[in-house]
């Protein structure tokens, strides 16, 4: 053989080898290559890699109004431009609401376990298979999450879904005022500070079963002695001021809602799981998924589940079919490895938000915060300080009667003492927000802190 | 050069070819290779992939009872076995719900432009960037549907959203029985035959403001004279009976809510764009997407806008953003094109499917149905005549006065018409069900009719 034809049999040799493992490649691709799902998904990646700044996202649904058809960025408040990369320097920090953006970055870190794909023929029907308007996997998750965190004793309990607890709220009280005679409404009590919606949604529609009869205090020592019944809402940990309430009124008249938005690691210890009659959660205050209005109630109960279950089913007939699917997803993302790791990334950002928040405020006596107890918790082993949702803020001096108008001023939105049932010497700061809302919050708070010591200081050198 | 070297060279060059040609192949598989939406996507087409005979299908979170992992088929009614394959013969055909599964073959048939991707981070945040709880971009879209169909004016309108029309129902009582005094509650009413739902809903919470009081016909002619508010539904087609309903109270004291569910060229003409203070529609009867409990009203008043507003906000706090993502992802598919092909498709069927009921009927001396004019279709050019999305059936013997047990002893279920308000003679036949449900039925009826046939020819032969 020549060296010539040798070296033409190598390079066609080494060419078959390069075709032979390219068309494998091919034909590997092709066999996973997505046919129906496939246009939703690159529709999706491409609204994902639209950069922000770190300051805002752009989303699916976004207003359109660049010319390549993709949607704008949406910008954390104080951002503004075309990429969120303007801060504007004047601006008021809103931490008003408690809208729980903290967690965002882990739904971004998880994106390849926590995306959904909803096929344009999902569950179309009104009812599952079963006749229900609740995804039995769903419930088998919530059930698991609970023996998870230990929380909530779920076990003989009964569980329906609601548009967040916002629902919720109202189903219970409807169902257990069912059987209030009209001569005597039902009198819906919660402990101030108490959450605004339970005043707020119990006067809506001015029903003649039940009323809103203000703080409990008021009524304690009173319910043995009446044929009155009571729905005591019980907020443990409390909206806002982080206390885990028990409940005040006691007796046979006495029934009582626990509202456990914020009964989570994030927040607080957990010292055991809660084994109540009506209990309340929300995915809000968990996973953050605020918009996706998913709560649940376990109830005890059988009666009293049927009548909740029979308000949800007038009142709206159940929550939206992909909603569910989508919970799903993220509770089972919350509960995949060793179970720990959202809670690990809920309760570290919320940890070292109050480390901060505490150092700045310490050095004032302007303002005060609540002071919570550690607690040993069953879920981390640890004894644990509280890293509440919330900051309830009080303004010590005399005059900062209108506390709210104090902050306003420093370019701070809270929501003022009056809301919550309290004098307005409080207020409440959310502290659950996006990170560049709690950067700003604790700048302007430093701020604020800083130039009442300045004068302080001032008027004692003197 | 030698033949043997002419020959390796040749063998070479096309082996380079097909080289560079399968690498150019790779390089483009791997540049549009999907990152984190590929997780969910090749999950959602496996389940898409599970076949269930054409008489079921598998959902992304049904029951997993399988060993490999995969959701087990949910099979029609009548259908059962793992793949859906076996007929159960003496099932009863469930027509009571107007399920609108009939709808189900048209996203399956558009897969690609309806699946949705919901990334683990969409839209978390309680609010849209503009401080709402509605969607600008599926608002707009709402718009742009209702000038295609034109049965609808939209223009200087508001538009909210709900859980289905359903919560919108009881938004609308609210909002218009605010000014009520509590010494003279606002009378609903609506025209026998109705919707059962605004009874049971107007009554659930014994409201001070508003009280449920029956059929229409009773308060024609007294309103004018009184000061009693009346919010009169009207339904349009009416849901059972199909007749395209006016408002029948007049006068400055009464206020009229228009539920127009079915008020799409699938189920009737559309003679002109309709133009009233509020009109409510939903997703369900649309689309047929009646598990994502989306629908919206159109509201003339800003001050009932507002308070309808209000009572979202307080009840549910808005729709949830991954229904809404969804719903925009279906009405665009609604509209792209010529923006027609998903009502010729419904519209085939149910024009199908009411030419072989009215054939089977027409032979039958014993059932009667609602008989409804033809009219001028603005949407289609056309006459058309009425395909509504219930049959309103009638037992015309004189001893079948309980309708809804003649037919169930034939094994059909149907809703009896003690439920919208009038004599049990009635009952409402859902004719929107899937094909099976809608094929079996027109079986049992078929049977129904020649069995009562063959018994009245076997009389009179006597």
């Amino acid at each position: 053989m020549s060296s010539v034809d040798l070296k033409w049999k190598v390079l066609f040799s080494v060419s078959v080898i390069v075709n032979f493992t390219c068309i494998v490649l091919v034909i590997i691709q092709s066999r996973t290559r997505l046919s129906w799902t496939r246009e939703a998904a690159i529709e999706a990646e491409n609204v994902a890699s639209i950069s922000c700044s770190g300051h805002g996202r752009a989303y699916l649904d976004g207003l359109v109004l660049r010319e390549d058809g993709t949607p704008i960025c949406e910008c954390n408040a104080c951002f503004t431009g075309p990429d969120c990369s303007l801060f504007k320097p004047n601006c008021a920090v809103d931490v008003d609401s408690g809208n729980p953006m903290f967690l965002e970055p882990f739904w971004k870190q998880n994106a390849g376990s926590s995306g959904v794909m909803v096929a344009g023929w999902h569950r179309m029907g009104y009812e599952f298979e079963d006749g229900t308007l609740i995804s039995k996997q769903l419930k088998n998750v919530i059930h698991k999450l609970h023996d998870t965190v230990g929380n909530a004793n779920t076990s003989n309990k009964y569980i329906l879904f609601g548009a967040g607890s916002t629902q919720l709220l109202n189903a219970a009280v409807y169902a257990l005022s069912h059987h209030t005679p009209y001569s005597s409404p039902t009198k819906v009590v919660a402990s101030a500070p108490y959450y605004p919606v339970y005043k707020s949604q119990t006067e809506l529609l001015d029903s003649k079963k039940y009323k809103f009869s203000g703080d409990t205090s008021s009524w304690k020592n009173k319910t043995r002695s009446r044929t009155t019944n009571f729905i005591e809402f019980v907020t443990c940990p409390n909206n806002p001021d982080g206390h885990l309430n028990k409940a005040v009124l006691q007796g046979k008249f006495a029934r009582h809602v626990y509202d456990l938005a914020y009964y989570w690691p994030h927040y607080t210890a957990i010292p055991s799981p809660m084994d109540e009659d009506v209990m309340l959660f929300t995915l809000s205050k968990l996973t953050g998924h605020a918009g996706s209005r998913f709560g649940w109630a376990i109830v005890k109960d059988k009666d009293v589940y049927d009548r909740m279950v029979e308000y949800i089913d007038l009142n709206t007939y159940g929550v939206p079919r992909e909603t569910q699917l989508r919970a799903l997803k993220l509770l089972n993302v919350v509960l995949q490895g060793d179970r720990r790791e959202m809670f690990r990334f809920a309760h570290t950002i919320m940890k070292t938000r109050w480390e901060k928040l505490a150092e700045i405020l310490s050095t004032s006596k302007r303002f005060s915060i609540e002071q919570l107890p550690s607690q040993h918790c069953a879920f981390s082993k640890q004894v644990r300080p509280p890293s509440p949702a919330f900051a309830w803020l009080k303004c010590e001096a005399e005059e900062d009667e209108e506390c709210h108008n104090v902050l306003r001023k420093a370019d701070i939105i809270g929501r003022k003492g009056a809301a919550f049932g309290v004098e307005n010497r409080y207020v409440r700061l959310s502290v659950v927000n996006s990170r560049d809302d709690f950067d700003l919050l604790l700048q302007r708070l430093q701020d604020l802190v800083s130039k009442h010591r300045s004068i302080v200081d001032g008027v004692m050198s003197l």
